[in-house]
């Protein structure tokens, strides 16, 4: 899916929504155990109540991997069942030097038929830029990620830079366009959206730690969009689990509808 | 396997060779393609032929997860065979928030059995830690890689340290000990050896680039040594592409037991 694309869906759903498809066995529905493939049963259902609010998808590849040949089966199912119009992000972390690269690129791009999959920027530009070869595809690079251990290595003062993640941002803009490349930006980090946005005015951001890592949604969008709306936020484990129960899916919908919601009104 | 075991491997065998097993179709013997699994083929004749001359191999995961479920198959069988005193790398490049990266961890721990699988650092600690719980297990995290990449951001000086890569390496020592904890550093910097040394005494390295990627073993041992070795050189498309006829077993052998010999004169 092109940038031209996503904006329009976006416009048209006022919804910059992303659900997260993280199905661990040990938290679905109990009844669903019983299926045949019970992590694809459940993200049919979470597909079917909230494709309607949220414009991507993004399955972590750790989730369906862990499962072996039977997670990649589940894993490939889903990605067909998600509707053309919705993006999606194959939530894989990957990276490695160039012809290793090249191989994780056509894995997620070709071998599966994501949009886009999510890339770490430690060994630099030979390992990024494979993946930013193919016509139509997204890198998603990691820059400010949600969770604690951010402040180890991105929150490094260099010389000549403030941090390491705004190297990490500057230098790839310099391999990619805010047409193929976003990045990853924690929404546990909601007071480094208008300096990051200095550095990166256009790429899309995936803004992951909202809900369940006690993301602020508004204080994101008051200092991450720009004119495109910019932002494409993340919800799991707040959407996915919102019901244990037989009514998990409507909850989940729910969820979504109410996520929706907020994000119309701050679009306006 | 743990590091007093490895460490006698080492000694028994007189080399720190880790082959590393890289399948590509387009690479491989023409007859091979024609059997019901070429690249297990392939690898089970590479090991076969270089077994008494490596103590690890290192399967780089990208080469099997590039061609979907057949892929995975052709992996877990190349691992059931090899033989269960050398010590098996999954060259992942795994890592991700907390509950992520254990699921990452069982994928190649307990779903795969390997011994140990390489780690990126950039989302710091809770992306690592999770590898580290499984007992007997292995962390290779990347430290600084071979790759021309490993300048744009591994070689950013930061405040009150040299390099991004030494502050890796400082701080993963506190995660972990010489007995889970390994380092990727990469041949291409052989006149690294010796800083990073002062850094982590005790730890393994894996050290790829020799050969195709130009890095230089004696200058690498010089500086790279510990009292225990403390080294395991990778060579993967040196020794499973010497050859495209049908000699290239015997040829990968050759490459192998050539490297060990070399090995044999450094370590005494």
């Amino acid at each position: 899916m092109d940038r031209k694309t996503l904006i329009a869906q976006i416009q048209k759903k006022k919804s910059f929504l992303c659900v997260g498809l993280d199905p661990e066995l040990s938290k679905i529905p109990e009844f669903l155990l019983d299926t045949d493939d019970p992590l694809f049963e459940f993200n049919k259902a979470i597909i079917d109540a909230t494709k309607d609010y949220c414009v991507a998808y993004k399955p972590n590849v750790a989730f369906y991997e862990a499962l072996g040949i039977k997670g990649w089966q589940s894993l490939q199912k889903t990605l067909d069942y998600i509707p053309k119009d919705i993006f999606t992000i194959a939530d894989a972390k990957r990276g490695d030097i160039g012809n290793s690269s090249r191989l994780y690129a056509q894995t997620f791009f070709q071998t599966y038929n994501f949009d886009s999959v999510t890339v770490a920027p430690y060994m630099g530009n030979d390992s990024v830029k494979p993946f930013l070869e193919f016509e139509g595809k997204w890198v998603i690079l990691l820059g400010l990620t949600s969770n604690p251990g951010a402040m180890d290595f991105q929150f490094q003062h260099i010389v000549d830079h403030h941090f390491v993640y705004h190297k990490v941002i500057e230098k790839a803009r310099e391999w990619g366009s805010a047409d193929n490349l976003m990045f990853v930006i924690g929404a546990t980090h909601p007071e480094k959206f208008s300096e990051i946005r200095r550095i990166a005015p256009d790429n899309f951001y995936l803004v992951p730690g909202i809900g369940a890592q006690g993301g602020d949604l508004e204080g994101v969008c008051r200092y991450g969009f720009n004119r495109d709306v910019g932002l494409l936020l993340n919800s799991s484990r707040g959407i996915l689990y919102a019901s244990k129960g037989n009514n998990f899916a409507q909850r989940a919908g729910e969820e979504a509808l109410f996520l929706q919601r907020q994000m119309e009104k701050l679009m306006r």
